[in-house]
């Protein structure tokens, strides 16, 4: 029932989030399965996440290529990955990429059992950022969603745009790619210009 | 088909929890939104595992109240943090309050699909800690909840009063109270006079 | 429906994993309480991730004696730990163990609800190593599944020889031994010879 184009944009979101599990993996020196399975629970997490929660099949049971396509996000690591280093910041733009795919799924999983706007929201950020989330816990690294830059904030940014265009009346296809275009220019602004959230200062120093 | 005042405990569990979260993400230097991520995650965490696992609907998807309770404790420590801080260990008497509350909805949760009582215990311990455990994962604490102090031994025995009570017969609402308040004594208890479990003397020193 | 043999060797399999927990637990100096959480959460960590993808009743929740194997592998390391802990690596042994009931158990539900093979093999990853991956985690270690050794790559070759066994028409228990054992084989060849995986040799040094 998922029309091609839109299962097309679903595996490339799996592959570019997979691609940046098996780089943070290799660079914790984990072994090459260990990668793939980096690689794997970056590149589907979220997704697994959000249809658990919203009692729907699990995606990639229902459908093998999702899994391939984190065996070809590995193997491209593996071969490449050293020239993938050295281009500047590959994580991040492979991330805004798919976390633009992400929201918008995320967006209209939720519309599509009935849930209310907050709720679309959080379901957005689910799928967009608990994959990486993941990857960070096992690789032993900060999670740098909740750190570093702009990043879950333009996953929540994009999405009310995206739920703002669905208000207004607007074609899902034109409400997604509001909401994608909208995290995806959040996430450059945060990457070339080095845009930050506020942190707060009222700890004790 | 909750009443009014269940759902509002509920939420009031949910809200200091993610205090205890919102916290703890700001010490961390989270930015504002990973504040808020830490604070849902710590405030619903418990009830979604919860959920899942009886496979009943996610309490947060079906009433977004839950998500203004987070956005509030973000905010009220974002505002007010600082003089949370300075009261004496306000994170671990907002986790006692929580835990009394989540401990009783746990139980019954679990009885209400007819597990037997020693999954009705264990259940009672997922709602309680599931957030805490996450929070201090994703915060990079020592999870406080397997260490320090009693804790998941204090949800362990409260609910082990209400299962008793519910063997003796009391109504559902009884044995919950009984629950909440034998939680909340045991925590006061290690809170107050250092109550500590024993550890295992037994590794290679 | 699940024959009594079959429940039995379910059953060994969260036993000896939990024993692992509950040391990995113990030499975190968790307290007693959280050396039982550690136990249980490797024990029955992975098969739970399994039910909730595959959407069917989570295990240990229809069958208390999980808890009870949980339990009792606390106490057996509360005990008799120091003693387990100068044989040589009991943690690794316990964990090959484990792994090759897991492997072909998850495996035969995967095949239950009619997933392709790639799904199959890698259900069979996820029921054999989440457990242990969470174990890692909730401990502060390292996860030595995706790094030490050859240890997911062990299930997913033993899993892969399930496969076959079952594409040649072998009945579903001989398949499922057959992967039990190449599970086994092939990590106790890790464990005794020291086979390691290759690690990516990409990154910038």
């Amino acid at each position: 029932m998922t029309p091609l184009w839109l299962s097309a944009l679903d595996m490339a979101a799996v592959f570019v989030f997979a691609v940046s599990g098996a780089l943070l993996g290799g660079r914790a020196r984990m072994d090459a399965f260990g990668m793939l399975v980096a690689a794997f629970v970056t590149g589907v997490g979220g997704g697994t996440l959000r249809d658990l929660l919203l009692d729907r099949p699990v995606f990639w049971l229902v459908d093998a290529r999702y899994l391939a396509a984190a065996m070809a996000a590995t193997a491209l690591v593996w071969l490449f990955g050293a020239r993938l280093e050295r281009l500047s910041r590959p994580l991040s733009w492979a991330d805004a990429l798919g976390l633009a795919i992400a929201a918008p799924l995320g967006l209209a999983a939720a519309r599509s059992v009935g849930a209310v706007w907050p709720v679309q929201i959080a379901m957005a950020v689910v799928t967009g950022t608990f994959g990486g989330l993941t990857r960070d816990l096992l690789c032993g690294a900060r999670p740098m969603i909740l750190h570093r830059e702009i990043y879950a904030t333009a996953v929540a940014a994009g999405a009310a745009v995206g739920v703002l265009a669905d208000a207004a009346g607007a074609h899902p296809y034109v409400s997604g790619a509001a909401c994608g275009a909208s995290v995806f220019a959040v996430r450059a602004a945060a990457i070339l210009r080095g845009w930050e959230s506020p942190q707060w200062r009222g700890h004790a120093p």
